[in-house]
C-alpha cells in the first residue's frame, strides 16, 4: 500500500507552470499579475451528498475542479491555481490515478496549476480551493444588477437535475457528472455584464441571490428559459427552476449590450438566452407563464432544509 | 432549523478588513502587496481521524485555523486570508457559534480575514485554505538546508502525542487541542533560517523532509531535544520523535546566527533549542543517545500506513 507521501509523489506532483513553488513544501508560492485582483473560492464535495457511492473517479476529479472553475467564471476571473484536500477511505491506486487524470485533464485545458493539498484517510471527501485573477474593477459581482438590465442565461437549465430522474439519459448524465464550467464566457463578460452568478442551487434561488445583493426585483418569462428536454412538463419545471448543478452562468447586462452578446454567443458556440429583466423595487422574482400569469418558483437547494 | 444561508449570515460573515470583497459572492476578491509573494496551503480535519467524536467545538475552530497558520509560519509568511469549507451532520447552532468563536478568536489575533467558504451537510469535516504574504526571496523552504547549519526546534516536542496517553494532563491536552502556531517566529526567521518546516507528523519524519528536499544529512543529539515531561522514558521517546501535532518550528540556520537566535528567543519568550547539525552527504538522520550511540528514530505519522 502506498504511503501518503507516495500518493502525492506519484499522482499529484505534476510541475506547476505558473507558480514559484508547487506541491511539496509547507505552502506553495506564487506571484499575482500587477494590476490584477485575486479571486478566491472553495467548494467541498462529499460522497453520498454531492455524488453517489461508487461514482466514476475520473468524472469526480473533473467535477471537483469544474465546480470551482465555475465560481471563477461567475466572477469574470481567469482561474490560475488550485489546491486539493482529499480524504480517501483506502489507498486504491487505480481509483486515485483515474481521479487525478480527470482533475488534471480539466486543469490543463484551462492552464490551471495544482499547487498544493492535503491527503488523509477518511470518508471520501474532496475539497478544492481555487485562485484566479481578474483585472482591477472588472469582477462580476452579485451586487451589480440595475433596473432595466436584461437577464441572460447560458446553455440550458435542468439537465443535471433531470439526470437523477432518468439514469439512462446520457446527455443529462453528462450535465450532472461532467459539467462544463463557463470560464471563457465569464472572461468575455467583463465590462459587459453588470452582475453574474453560476447556477448551482437552482435558477430561481440563484437569481434571488443577485436580487438580494443588488436590491432590485426581476420579471422572468418561464417560456423563454432555455430548457433541457425532460419529457414531462411538471418535472421539467421543477428541474429548470429549482434543480441545481447546471453550472451555467446567469447574468444581467444593459439592453445596449444585446447585439454584443449575440455576437459573443456565436463566437463561443454557446447559447445565450434573454429571459427577463431587472426592475426597481423589492428583491423579488416575478415568474410569468405564457399567459402572463404568476407562477410559483419552487425551492432551490439548501443543505440543511 | 437555520438554512445554509442563515448559518453563513449569522456565524461566518464578520467583515473582512483586508479584502475588497469577503463572504457572500461566488468568490472573494483581494489584492496582494506589491513586492510580496503569495503563500498558499490547505489542511483538512476529519472527525475520528484528526479529532475525537464530541470534541469541544471552540477548540476545534481554533485548531482548524491553527494548523493552517502553522504552515504559513513554516514558510516565513504572514497569514492574511482564509477560506473555510465545513460539513456538519446537523445545524446545531450552539455548536456552530462556539466553533466560529474559536476560529475567529485566533483569526483576529493574527489579523486574518475569513473571506469565503462552503457549508454542507455531512460527516463533520473542516477544510481550511490559507493565504499569506512573504517578501520576495525570503520564504523559508524545506530545500534550503546547508552543510554545517545548526538544527533548531522551538518550544517542546511530544506534548500533543502524550495527551493521547494521559487524558488528565491539562498542559498536554492544551498542546493537542489548542496548538499555538509560531507565526511571529516564522516571520522573524526570514533572512536568518535557511530551511524550515512545522512539526506535524513527528520530529524525525519532518526533519527527514528537510533532508530529502535539501539533499543533506543530519546528526541530532536526543539529549538536546526539548521534551514535554511525559514520565515514562520510552513513551517520551516515542512522543518526542514520532508524535505529531506539536506545530513547533523545526529549522536550520548558519552557526553565525546563534547569538541572533538567542536574542530572538528571549524577545519572543519562546524556547529555541539547538539540537544538532546538518552534514553533507546522504539524506539520512543520525540520531545519537547521550553516549554517542545511534538510536532508532521511529516512524512518523502516515495516514495510509
Amino acid at each position: 500500500m502506498p504511503s501518503e507521501f507516495e500518493i502525492i509523489q506519484r499522482y499529484f506532483s505534476r510541475p506547476a507552470r505558473h507558480a514559484l513553488l508547487g506541491v511539496g513544501d509547507d505552502a506553495a508560492l506564487l506571484r499575482t499579475d500587477a494590476g490584477a485582483v485575486l479571486a478566491v473560492a472553495t467548494d467541498m464535495l462529499l460522497e453520498g451528498r454531492h455524488f453517489a457511492k461508487g461514482a466514476e473517479p475520473r468524472a469526480l476529479g473533473h467535477k471537483a475542479l469544474a465546480v470551482n472553475l465555475s465560481d471563477m467564471a461567475a466572477m469574470g476571473a481567469t482561474p490560475r491555481w488550485a489546491t486539493l484536500a482529499l480524504a480517501l477511505p483506502h489507498a486504491n491506486e487505480d481509483w486515485i490515478a483515474a481521479f487525478a487524470d480527470g482533475f488534471y485533464a480539466l486543469a490543463e485545458r484551462f492552464d490551471v496549476d495544482l499547487i498544493g493539498g492535503d491527503t488523509t484517510r477518511g470518508p471520501l471527501t474532496i475539497c478544492v480551493a481555487i485562485l484566479g485573477e481578474v483585472p482591477a474593477g472588472l469582477a462580476l459581482m452579485r451586487s451589480g444588477a440595475r433596473p432595466d438590465d436584461d437577464i441572460w442565461v447560458s446553455g440550458e437549465l435542468g439537465g443535471a437535475a433531470y439526470a437523477l430522474h432518468d439514469a439512462g439519459n446520457a446527455a443529462a448524465a453528462s450535465r450532472l457528472h461532467q459539467p462544463e464550467p463557463r470560464v471563457e464566457l465569464g472572461e468575455k463578460l467583463r465590462g459587459i455584464a453588470h452582475a453574474a452568478i453560476d447556477v448551482s442551487d437552482g435558477f430561481a434561488q440563484d437569481l434571488g441571490h443577485i436580487l438580494e445583493r443588488s436590491g432590485v426585483g426581476a420579471v422572468v418569462h418561464y417560456a423563454l428559459l432555455p430548457k433541457f428536454p425532460c419529457g414531462d412538463a411538471q418535472l421539467q419545471r421543477r428541474c429548470v427552476l429549482a434543480g441545481g448543478d447546471d453550472y451555467e452562468l446567469l447574468f444581467t447586462a444593459p439592453q445596449s449590450a444585446r447585439r454584443e452578446l449575440e455576437v459573443l454567443s456565436a463566437a463561443l458556440r454557446l447559447a445565450l438566452t434573454r429571459v427577463g429583466s431587472i426592475r426597481s423595487g423589492e428583491a423579488k422574482l416575478q415568474l410569468l407563464d405564457a399567459l402572463g400569469k404568476s407562477m410559483a418558483t419552487g425551492r432551490g437547494f439548501d443543505h440543511f432544509a
